[in-house]
């Protein structure tokens, strides 16, 4: 009785996680990608992607994957960060380096929580950097929220294996919490948020148009489009606000490019 | 002042975990006591005891240790449980067999708050088994309370090393939530929302743009600027956000102005 709750509550739990897919950017260590295998499958998770392994397949991964073999036979290895969020609503970004003020950070258990109500919308992904230094700005910039890891030493923080350990954990609590409470009352949300692809899309846009406005300068571009990212990105916009969005700046830019065709003309 | 705080509440979780004692008995693989040492220096644990370790010291626990090599140097080394368990009252004992009649269990979210308020009355201990084989059932009698982590896949354990860094992480969170509030290291405060007037100071602006550019026609205008409101009041702009919106706005009216002078010149 006891094995069979316990078999079919591991079934749920499973079930409950599968949108979510645990993104490795440019893993040095092979030894690494083993240990988040493990990790992974013992708590419930099954994709792995791989941006850029350094070694890939290798028979350090193997070794320390130690039974989650089939989590690396099913990787997914992509050469770049758009193809692994491809389909993603929402992203997640682990960070050692504490709270930043552009970003929303939530430590490990608030973020557990949240991607789990997230993957009941659709996939989710949740993304590791380098061993080394992590995910670079522009990789952040990519997540709607950053995660962190509370830990005491600050001088030496967790490796790659580990982060993915605590995560893995922390996703598995969370989805064993959640299990009877399908009556939570979960906050509305209107709409499907736009898949990622669309919001890139959309942010590219914004940029074009307001670096022609004169808006965007060089020097404060980058921050700026952070800023607005941040913004945006909490909105979680559906797939009609971002069309009404670009539609917004194709008539603007439509409404301005005579200026710049009288400029000509005026040449 | 958020680092003077942070560094003080991480002095606070190590004085208030100083009295635990992470006890392996029996460890085969060096790498897993550099691994548990690595993982305890992270989490704010300092005492690690090792119960007949098969090689130790060991190149291999040093290189897994990396950076924690303190904890290693201060590693008491002993020949029986006895010993190791010497001066505690209360020994927790972990095992991945999962519940069994005649201890009580707990799971290692549940133990890290009862150890820690142990903790108030004296030193614990906190037992790891054997790799293969755990602890066996007389140690297993020494310990008042056996810790079980759960999770998805019972075929596939945690190793030591991984077992360790839950456990570690969950005694960390633990220490972290008992912090009297004001030492807690607050996640980043989002900002305050802007004031509803403020609000209706950019939507008006916005509805202007939009009109001018053509893009709202009257038709559809009060719907479409529904929908707007709704998206953006999702995302509960603060001041400065709406400061930055309105700049865009402006902006692009003057970019687009040089037009209708344009137009009023040529007429």
């Amino acid at each position: 009785m006891a094995v069979a709750a316990r078999a079919s509550a591991a079934g749920m739990i499973g079930t409950s996680l599968q949108g979510l897919r645990i993104v490795l950017v440019e893993p040095s260590h092979p030894g690494n990608i083993g240990a988040a295998a493990r990790a992974m499958k013992v708590m419930g998770l099954r994709h792995l992607v791989l941006v850029n392994p350094r070694f890939f397949p290798d028979p350090e991964a193997t070794a320390l994957a130690s039974g989650a073999e089939d989590i690396l036979e099913s990787a997914q290895v992509c050469t770049n960060l758009d193809t692994a969020l491809q389909g993603c609503h929402k992203v997640y970004g682990t960070s050692a380096r504490g709270r930043r003020i552009q970003w929303p950070a939530s430590n490990a258990r608030e973020a557990a929580s949240e991607m789990l109500a997230d993957l009941d919308t659709g996939d989710c992904a949740l993304l590791f950097g380098r061993e080394r230094t992590g995910l670079t700005n522009a990789e952040m910039d990519r997540c709607q929220v950053l995660v962190h890891i509370p830990t005491a030493d600050e001088y030496h923080s967790l490796n790659l294996g580990q982060a993915v350990q605590v995560l893995a954990y922390e996703l598995h609590m969370a989805a064993l919490t959640a299990l009877p409470a399908q009556d939570v009352p979960t906050e509305a949300v209107p709409e499907q948020p736009a898949p990622i692809q669309d919001m890139e899309g959309f942010y590219g846009h914004l940029q074009r148009v307001l670096r022609r406005s004169g808006f965007l300068q060089e020097v404060r571009a980058t921050r700026m489009m952070r800023r607005l990212r941040r913004l945006f990105d909490r909105a979680r916009p559906s797939q009609n606000e971002v069309n009404i969005l670009r539609g917004i700046l194709t008539e603007i830019e439509r409404w301005a490019s005579k200026v710049d065709r009288k400029d000509q003309d005026s040449l």
